[in-house]
């Protein structure tokens, strides 16, 4: 298990991958909120769901893979982030509410993307085993929608619905095996952003179902 | 990080703090185990509830935080105050249904106050960042009556009611700025309490509520 | 706190107790599929809620007693025999459909035996006191239903129903008094598996329940 120097290098040392990685958290961090105020919540029960949302899929996957504290207890630039995206839709519902459910849409797939990819490199980075690490991917990108779900009293939407979290485990499953490969981190983690995001935008296009078993 | 021995000395060398920490506990098992009594669960379920109440928010916290194995499985007066919380109210149902409602306001006021003091002093000790052992306080107080309600199948009251989480984290915010000031630390423990305390009770009484979005 | 090597002796030596303890999971990841099936999940949410009820119990006995990463996220063969089993109900769901529910809730009560005789030993040999080490064992035996149950917007069955949590408790009681009286380890493990499993049968037999607080 590699835990030295640079052991965030996926995160820290590319200021433009930090970026990325918080703006994934922003958006979810939007998403979140827009669903608190939905579900009529006050102002900190919606700061308490767009945090939840935001960051609960990357909570889950440290506690799992032993990289305790969490992320994001350990750096105030994810929660300050995801405040941030709370706080904006808060006192600015009437212009978020104006965003086309389209952009929504886009701009959640590309949380997602970048959710999975960053939760399936960090996996491996921890010395968990490809198969794993691929359920890790997918556990970052949907865990907060599932923990949000949970909150305000449903059934999880990415259980129910379309090509969701099969999204974020095929965009894991490009970084895993791209990193088993040795080609370049940065190509790797590109591409497989590239697959869960192409991936996760044709299956809306084209209302792209799972399989289900029909129940008599 | 700080984490040699005297770790713990909120809780252990104090021997007052240790009570009133516990303290804090048998209240909120009392109040897990009445809502699992409402909800018509049996004797263990009444139990599980109770405990999931009592010690869910510093079980969230510490391993949050990477306090690991959490308080509450390492130190077994933890589990028995709740247990002995809830098997009271299971035998004696009668007695506690007619405690004032007041009373118990109060009584749960007492135990965010001191959770959320706990939760926020604990976290500064772990080497965590002010404003994450800001939120570690917020967590500490209400993540028990969070996992309560999503056990009973509701929306977690702490979302959606009045001047609660806010009261946790303003108690939080004061042990925080307290301790950075390096003010001693009874003063700051029984300040930061004083807080919380002071603050839900006035918004009991006041009606006071945090703002909302209206949803058209 | 025992951490050295055969750390895992319950487990990995003994290749009797890990088939033995993968069939136990294999058996709960078919109940938690059906559970999905029946709630019109896709195939994806089916796994879902196939991996959590198998693996749900043992990842938060592993993050609460210092097993980090849980067993579930270190072992391959876990998560592997989970999706086997939830994999196998959503292709052949006319086969499990017809296996009679008398077999279903033998089988049940061998998984509760196994899970709960692992939690309590694992927690044991972590060096848990033997009063949370029982308690380890319930969770263990109950935690996945628990996390099905949440993800499908109900109240824990665990909560409410007969004779479950109580049997997974005994034989964990079993287990730990077995070992701090140094008996011969399998046979205290057969033994505490023993217990749970008559004692939940006998429960469904005679339709034994908790005693509950009439609410009036």
């Amino acid at each position: 298990m590699k835990r030295g120097v640079g052991r965030f290098s996926l995160y820290n040392p590319d200021t433009l991958l930090l970026v990325v990685d918080l703006m994934g958290v922003f958006v979810f961090a939007v998403e979140g909120a827009m669903a608190g105020i939905r579900a009529e919540l006050d102002l900190l029960g919606v700061m308490v769901v767009s945090f939840a949302t935001a960051l609960g899929g990357g909570m889950i996957r440290d506690l799992l893979i032993g990289a305790i504290p969490p992320n994001s207890v350990r750096d105030w630039r994810y929660p300050a982030t995801a405040f941030a995206g709370g706080g904006a839709v808060f006192f600015f519902y009437q212009f978020f509410q104006q965003v086309p459910a389209q952009l929504m849409i886009t701009m959640d797939a590309v949380g997602l993307a970048l959710c999975a990819i960053a939760g399936a490199g960090k996996a491996i980075e921890f010395g968990i085993n490809p198969m794993l690490s691929i359920l890790m991917g997918g556990v970052t990108g949907v865990g907060g929608g599932t923990v949000r779900d949970i909150l305000l009293n449903r059934v999880p939407g990415v259980l129910q619905t379309d090509v969701y979290a099969a999204a974020a485990l095929a965009g894991a499953l490009a970084v895993v095996v791209g990193l088993k490969l040795k080609l370049p981190r940065t190509l790797v983690l590109f591409g497989g952003a590239g697959v869960c995001f192409v991936l996760r935008m044709v299956a809306v296009w084209r209302h792209w179902n799972l399989p289900k078993v029909m129940v008599h």
